[in-house]
């Protein structure tokens, strides 16, 4: 039953061969290949090598107790005696659709949903649904702050132009930089002819396409894309599995999970050795499987002991197993309760999880039970590889990092305060941007670059140079020096404006 | 006969073990290998394992169509029917090669140099020749405009020393910065003896050596160093499409090909399941033997589809398949028509594809005829794993970069001319370097760093978090922003020149 | 005979099967077994993969020559015919072990010190001590110049808060920074109950845990981990000898060692050829292992050619092979001679290996005969793959570029003097902190970061482009020319001092 489980594709090929072939496709997905088989070879062939390829859904729920991978209660008859290929994914529900459109005799739509993906994995769909990244794109496009934050990146400097600067398109731009992860919003926008091998055909333009970002708007409404971390079309639960997948929005310095990573003992076992481990493993057992964790291990997969016992159970909500937020804000701070974040008020009634001074909007965060609840799930986890005393030792410097990196923060955070008081730079209060100027942006340096850096560096590695060389505490006490230095320099903006001085 | 093109030594020790042996070395790599085996095993044994050692060109030349990898119409008899060994590379055409010398009774040469590989690979030298690499010293080192940048970086500081300070040789310093990429120019000095353990020997002195850089001048005057991907001894093709290649030389933010590869779904993928993949496949299916492009996927590998069709033709000529030259200049521009780019003048007469204002030296770079050439040959590559949609879109992305970081750095370049006129900082107009003063950094740093970088993020990954806040779109308007209010804090210089003034 | 020494293993599971079982593990074992494979099973699966899990040091004594790993003259009977196992390390000489509790009816110590590794393996242990790493606790935090450093990182800007800021406690922040490499002071402060499945139990509370850093001071006053190279509970070689083990330490731009090696012709070819690699084989042979050296090649492994003569003897004494120390200090120097810097005094009298003029403490530092000695051994190693010329080379640049940083540092230094003579800033001499200020860490970045990454990438990788625009060359020339015109562009503090002027 197991081997059923594991290797399903030899299982059939080995004891049903006449089962497996062409007739295990289906119809409408056997013409696709017919064409897509030559014009995209690339995706057909990471398809074939795929589990969807070989597996039916009958097949899948077959499968007994945690090593089911199929999570809906029941599919259609239909769909249930052919493998995964284009067409059960691509012609799903096409009312729902906006971007579906006739194809060659079929209805297809482009955007593979989260939505269309619930039809088999309807469980991991909807823990997704309550996870922070679903509503990504909102909790940044809908926060009047993250806006002066995005113009403060994305808006080009002013040019006197002789002949004229080329034209800009701002929405091309945020579709590569915020929303690249955060999501684009998809809106069909009209239709187009081409030209193919088989005569004109129509399709849809859809604007904010291409993207995989974690909370992308699709145009059946539903929020998300599975393939941001299942990449297309080999939809590999070891490529899920692996530190690299993250990478690639967990990168730059204002979230550089992936680089501690990397320069952390975890990092160091997991690129050392893990040619050795097995990734393919439904329930994956720590010490057996792997001898280190990865990112989906200690936020995401489904861990058992040696003897089968669920050390921790699969969640797509990762605030399951974390108690605070670390990155993205001026403060670390408890987890907000809800994915969305857009309903905060801090006590300044601005949509922020604490205000300027680092006091918390309570009730929009985890209390203290929840976090314990929360700490309990991830310490699970650490215990399986690590005794009491190491695990409660790693955690009060956890804690203590989180208020000295605040407390950092919140110098800095005085020193702007001053700043703006005294006139020296205009923020959002006076009808500025609060992150524009030079100060402004070496006081948004400290929280969002140098005060995450070392609360990553020290959750996941325990500190380490990582953590004060590059890009950390030497960095977060530089800067805070340097604002110091800079605000004592300057005369009062008022003490300035007389005459003679140049403008 | 597959068979035979991809496993010639498996074959050949199948179907004829008695050919396989000592005889199918040459009576000089014999020699060559009776010492060297036991003082340098690492090169010996690394080239045993090389294709080299396994094949002779007879063997190579049965090899039929796309998979045959000698491509020069003939070699000599002499060397046809042995394996390619030390004396084949080191000791050819002796009479070309300035650093050869007597050794042990042959005439040996240290430096192998793209006409020596030219004997089998004559294709490949032939399009690398037209490579802009293939001028890299040159272009660098001749043109005036570059040398002011080199200075600012390699020129020392001036220091009031006693005890004197140390002796600098800019010349060896020069060797590992900028031209360990670009490439040294070897020249042979003079000769050496030292004592081996056959007794004195003399050796050429070679200055500029060692030295793999992609644009070495090598003593028998060509350009280039194969081994600057192809790595010594074993030459191995996987090696050379693996990303770890390129990385060497294109690593700083400076040309961060590497680390926005590394943070790209392309990357992910690559990094996830490359073990899986064939890199031995002349012919490099896609979908079958990789999943994702590496470097030299989209750059110079000869791509087909499963059923053997070409997508790509192999290149030694990057600017095939590059209609726009992204990085190492002020402004983006067309791609330049020839590989020798000294002898490009802009609007204003300086040796630079575009003046200061961005304006193109039209007439020494690719038409938009030509450009679009060169994008259907890349975009051939992006369709085998996406359908049109999404290339279209990527594309409009890109080249909205290309615009909108070039307004950037027009604002940059307009503050800084400004300054300039001001007499705040001193450029090559007035005798100084336009690249050395703080000022100038910070807008050296803004091109020649971050605009580059969002570049590269744009067309090598689409965008993400790298090209935003890892030395990307975050960086270069914080830099922009400094430059401004450093302009408008200070006074001009004739105004400042007064009186009672800290000189 | 190697069979045997390569796959004990698998020698007695063919020879011997009876001989292998549960009989194998000592008795003490076998109880820490019951409870703690179901409690801590990542640990101890781990364990059970290492080749502690699976010989004896019987066995271990019984392979002769290079092959043998168990260094140690005889080690008692009791020990000799059971596996490595939880109790040998864990209960081994408890009187000396100051964590020791009582356990089930064991005396167990939680931090297994070198001097328990010490029992096998007393060559290496003995080597260690005389590495600087083991003194690297007292090598940072006994110096007072050091202390300093570490306070301007370490020490939390002033804040005024309302409600109060949290508190800090300092020696926690200090455990996952500086000491998270340098290693801790493990000190016994307590003992707690924990409930546990086997009901109340007493634990021992070790301040300073956990932390595996090279200079750890254990509870038995023994300096040192083993394990922070060597990582528990599998004690792999092969992750010992992969450079992302060294990356955990030798990764932020203080000493980026990890990423120079990444960007270098030696880590090229390492990433894209090393899962053909063996990393197991005790006598490591040049070529036929492995084809490019990784840290462990260079610094500590036995090599030895084809033929199986030594290359190069093992050491864990890193200075065997280094003449030079490149990073940490002001300027580059001699290596010291004694693993226990603090005795070192400079002419200025301070705890340094060179003074601020950059002039060496001779006495305490490799004299020119001792480098001689230390380069050679470290040729040796370059010589297996390259020819003399190329070494000569190469370490002609070397050398050139240690002396051509430290002019740098020379030239940011006299301006750091001057700006301290004329009180624009306060060093310790005037009773302050002379890296806090703004200008002090401009000057600290110009030696800690890109002086020593310049050496490190000429030194490792020949240069290239990481040691000119990541980190390198480009940002040393920017950083000293800041501080020229930062100096230049002040008054002297006492001609500020006059009425009117902001405080």
């Amino acid at each position: 039953m197991k081997a059923l489980a594991f290797f399903p594709l030899l299982f059939l090929l080995l004891l049903a061969p006449s089962a497996y072939g062409e007739q295990r496709f289906s119809t409408a997905t056997e013409e696709c290949l017919g064409c897509h088989a030559t014009i995209n070879p690339g995706i057909v062939s990471a398809w074939k090598k795929s589990r969807h390829a070989a597996v039916t859904p009958a097949e899948a729920f077959k499968v007994e107790g945690l090593d089911r991978k199929i999570s809906s209660g029941d599919i259609g008859d239909e769909m249930k005696n052919v493998v995964v290929g284009c067409a059960e994914c691509h012609t799903l529900d096409p009312k729902s659709h906006a971007d579906n459109f006739e194809h060659n005799g079929h209805d297809v739509h482009v955007v593979v949903s989260p939505k269309d993906c619930a039809a088999c994995h309807a469980v991991e769909a909807g823990q997704y649904q309550k996870n922070l990244m679903a509503q990504a794109h909102p909790n940044l496009t809908s926060n009047a702050v993250y806006q002066f934050l995005i113009d403060s990146v994305n808006a080009l400097p002013a040019v006197k132009a002789t002949p004229p600067a080329p034209a800009h398109k701002r929405d091309l731009t945020e579709a590569e930089s915020c929303l690249y992860c955060h999501g684009t919003k998809l809106t069909v926008t009209g239709t187009t002819s081409r030209e193919t091998e088989l005569g004109s055909m129509d399709f849809p333009v859809i604007a904010g396409w291409p993207n995989q970002g974690v909370g992308r708007i699709n145009p059946d409404g539903s929020k998300g894309s599975c393939s941001a971390c299942h990449s297309r079309h080999e939809f590999s639960m070891e490529t899920a599995r692996k530190p690299y997948t993250c990478k690639e929005c967990h990168s730059g310095p204002d979230v550089p999970a992936a680089k501690v990573y990397d320069a952390s003992k975890h990092g160091n076992i997991f690129y050392s050795d893990n040619k050795h481990w097995d990734f393919q493993k439904t329930k994956w057992t720590v010490g057996q499987d792997f001898t280190a964790p990865t990112c989906a291990a200690c936020h995401i997969s489904l861990l058992v002991n040696t003897e089968g016992k669920v050390i921790a159970n699969r969640t797509h909500e990762m605030k399951e197993r974390l108690p605070w937020r670390l990155f993205g804000l001026v403060y670390a701070h408890p987890h907000p309760r809800e994915a969305d974040t857009t309903v905060i008020r801090n006590k300044d009634g601005l949509p922020l999880p604490t205000n300027f001074g680092g006091e918390v909007a309570e009730k929009f965060l985890l209390t203290a039970d929840e976090r314990t609840a929360a700490r309990k799930r991830m310490q699970s986890v650490c215990l399986a590889c690590h005794a009491q005393s190491w695990v409660d030792g790693h955690w009060e410097r956890f804690l203590n990092t989180i208020e000295s990196t605040n407390t950092s923060t919140l110098a800095a955070t005085q020193i702007m305060g001053d700043v703006w008081a005294r006139g020296l730079a205009t923020n959002h209060a006076k009808g500025g941007n609060p992150f524009d100027e030079s100060i402004e942006r070496q006081w948004t340096d400290v929280w969002l670059l140098w005060a995450n850096t070392v609360r990553l560096a020290s959750a996941m590695g325990g500190g380490g140079d990582y953590g004060v060389f590059a890009d950390g505490r030497y960095n977060l006490r530089k800067a805070v020096q340097a604002m110091k230095e800079w605000a004592e320099s300057r005369q009062d903006a008022k003490a300035k404006a007389k005459p003679g001085s140049r403008k």
